[in-house]
């Protein structure tokens, strides 16, 4: 990237950039955590320069608006959450009944920690507000791919065989269920019951799926 | 209820009774369409009183404050939907794949409309707004039981069989994840084919369920 910036010798360019890219990540993680404990009205991009330690000029010099904040957070956050679970996919159990289940509840963690509720606060404004309805519809589409390709990969799941495919997105859908009863409560011990059960269900289903 | 004002003779009491009751209905589906459609901010009593075409007065006099109009009217539409989804059963085919089918169409039908993203925008409105969150933790304990009770009578399921109660939960689970994921677009395609699945597993399940 030759710019007339360049012009700048590249030892006093880089710990600005790397500088500014720590402010920026700083900036993202309050922003989930904001959103998480807050709410979308109660999260502002001053609320959140707060708790980063960085100005409010600062803030608004990497995200202009209070949606690109917001958005940009849930996506990186993900992004790390995902790349995190993939770091850790050698810890898992060899195919079958305990890795489905080991799989299944990782599954479940994504979706009831503060990451989640954070993406629920943000989802649920995104329904009426104008600005942020088409940005979320986009981060959610490309979520929800991203996601799926780790459950099908991690399930090891067939998807070419009839049923497979929906069976793995009614997993995430159920997970997706589970954070929103986690949300005003401890959902904690009932979730266990449901979670183990629907690993069995899923082990059994995805060794011999149902005919149609 | 004999009182001082039982002195009103019961000719000109009666018209009156009724008045005020169809006068509270109005309110209550006034409130849930308002929630449905504008969300937690923009449902104000005013709005809502507005939208049944009754006075800002009238609707205090029924329901004081912002959080009794609402909480109110989600456990009062809810009510009526499960008595209709009732009235119904008799519609629904003899036991087997069909009626599973039937039934895990109605839950989702129930988790999918206008009704629960009123309730939605309440329950997430809860999780930062303290003087909701005690009254939506009852009324979510409360339209959750009743929900898994008609759930468990319509699928005929045996919940004394281990895993049967959790699976019916699961199913419900599935459904508010389902719901979730129509909020900000039509997510009617793909889920056709989830609840298909998800029924013919159900179906199985509930059968013969796996063993522990």
């Amino acid at each position: 990237m030759t710019t007339p910036a360049a012009a700048t010798p590249a030892a006093s360019r880089l710990p600005q950039q790397s500088r500014s890219r720590a402010t920026r990540r700083r900036l993202l993680e309050a922003a989930v955590e904001c959103l998480a404990e807050l709410g979308w009205n109660g999260s502002t991009v001053t609320v959140v320069a707060e708790r980063a330690g960085v100005t409010r000029g600062a803030a608004q010099h990497h995200f202009p608006t209070r949606e690109d904040l917001f958005t940009a957070a849930v996506e990186h956050v993900t992004a790390e959450r995902l790349a995190a679970v993939r770091a850790d996919t050698g810890e898992l159990p060899p195919a079958g009944p305990a890795r489905t289940e080991a799989v299944v509840e990782m599954i479940v963690r994504l979706y009831t920690g503060p990451l989640f509720r954070a993406a629920l606060h943000l989802w649920v404004a995104a329904a009426t507000e104008e600005p942020l309805r088409e940005r979320i519809i986009a981060l959610e589409n490309h979520v929800g791919r991203e996601s799926h390709r780790a459950a099908v990969e991690f399930l090891g799941a067939a998807e070419s065989t009839p049923g497979v495919r929906e069976t793995v997105q009614a997993t995430m859908d159920m997970a997706r269920g589970l954070g929103l009863a986690n949300l005003l409560t401890d959902d904690g011990p009932r979730r266990t019951g449901v979670v183990r059960q629907w690993a069995r269900i899923l082990d059994a289903v995805l060794a011999a799926p149902p005919a149609g």
